[in-house]
């Protein structure tokens, strides 16, 4: 289907699930239940999982857990108990040993007792967090993503699972750098404070116009590029890992909870 | 051997875990290494080691997870890498289907590849938050511990781990508990803030004066009975499970790190 206008969708995430699992929203979820936490899904097999979520509470920032769900369970009891895991986010990837296979819209034929969920936090948040400080993104309503960088910092492993950093970029004004901190700082549970200000060499980014994933966006005079650990990075270190069976969301497909923003500040 | 003067020894964290690893040190650690992270010590089979991080995960405010150790690893590498796990706690507890059995200054005899090691934060770190912000604790510097209880507010289970919150109480006064709810909440890490305040009969608590664990004291006139989760609650619920092997440190015999209670704060 094509994409729907955002502002025409409920914005009661329960309802919002419901037109997902009915197959009538399939698009981007950016500016959908505003207010509400949405989420990066990760499915991995059960002998896995242990060593994922030690992963995860080793490299908070990049990988801030919102809920697990036990081996075979399809209920997130905690932020959204009335959504089904394999039917109600808008769009899912199937990989197999690393490799993409398919794009699917529900994830009944693949699932099994054996696969355990992750929900990981996601920036729209500390963006929603950002933009009620007065702080302007342009990618934002637009559908195109942030500015994204593998960097020289390499996670903690654990287990099989390693890799580098991945971080995202946002032009910040120089007025509005401290307040940037402090606003975000207050929800480590979706990436939470910048990991650096102004110093892309530090993370061994050359070239801040020249991003590895999503695209460049041009600063005003005076920004300063300001850096946060970014959801891609489990992602891809779940995938360089290469199980034999690995599920996400679709890129900017994101699992829509009913917790709010709010919920997950610390202060 | 007879209790040290803490103010005798060592402040730095590595030297004082070589004296516990010598058997010099095998008392209690409230005071040592001033301003530095002490940890909670859960040890439990590997198979068990998913679902209990799950419950940690699940329950941060009372098993607030500082690190985990792989299967058969005993060197901290993030809180406290020159350490050995096996030996540099003052006093264990071994315990068997639920039971304790031992209670020793090394678990060399008992360790294996199978164990999984959890570090979890504890009471010490926020009370010197509350110390720093004036508020005195009048167990502090006695060997004796605050009034802990069990509440009737369950905990979120995960595999076979399951039972009430335990929570420690310490009065404050009444124009002091803002400041209280506020220098608490910089350290999520360390059972962060508050659960509760001022109303003991919302967590079943019917006599203030009559803890499950620990000794009551005495409150001024105006003080306010403040609960916070309590680093209890993890070896409480593990016990409850009755695993064939866990190891814990001795209750007051902690496990020191490296990290800086400052480390730890998220603001």
């Amino acid at each position: 289907m094509t994409q729907m206008q955002v502002s025409t969708l409920p914005t009661n995430p329960g309802e919002l699930r419901d037109l997902m699992r009915k197959g009538e929203i399939t698009s981007f979820t950016a500016g959908m239940a505003p207010g509400h936490v949405q989420a990066n899904l990760v499915i991995l097999p059960r002998d896995l999982a242990f060593d994922f979520l030690l992963f995860c509470q080793r490299n908070p920032k990049p990988c801030p857990v919102i809920e697990v769900l036990e081996a075979g369970q399809v209920h997130p009891v905690t932020s959204a108990p009335t959504a089904d895991i394999r039917t109600d986010v808008p769009r899912y990837r199937i990989w197999r040993d690393g490799e993409l296979t398919d794009e699917v819209e529900t994830i009944e034929k693949y699932w099994s007792d054996d696969l355990v969920t992750f929900l990981l936090g996601c920036s729209f948040s500390f963006e929603n967090a950002l933009r009620d400080n007065g702080i302007d993104l342009p990618h934002w309503g637009t559908g195109e993503n942030v500015a994204m960088f593998k960097t020289s910092v390499d996670t903690v492993p654990a287990g099989p699972f390693s890799g580098p950093m991945v971080v995202s970029m946002r032009w910040i004004p120089q007025d509005k750098v401290v307040r940037a901190v402090q606003s975000t700082s207050r929800f480590p549970a979706v990436h939470g404070a910048p990991v650096n200000i102004g110093d892309p060499s530090a993370l061994g980014i050359a070239d801040v116009s020249k991003p590895d994933f999503g695209r460049a966006w041009d600063p005003n005079p005076g920004d300063v590029p300001v850096f946060w650990a970014c959801g891609v990075t489990p992602q891809a270190v779940a995938m360089a890992s290469k199980p034999p069976l690995m599920i996400t969301h679709a890129p900017g497909h994101m699992f829509v909870t009913d917790l709010r923003d709010v919920d997950l500040a610390v202060l």
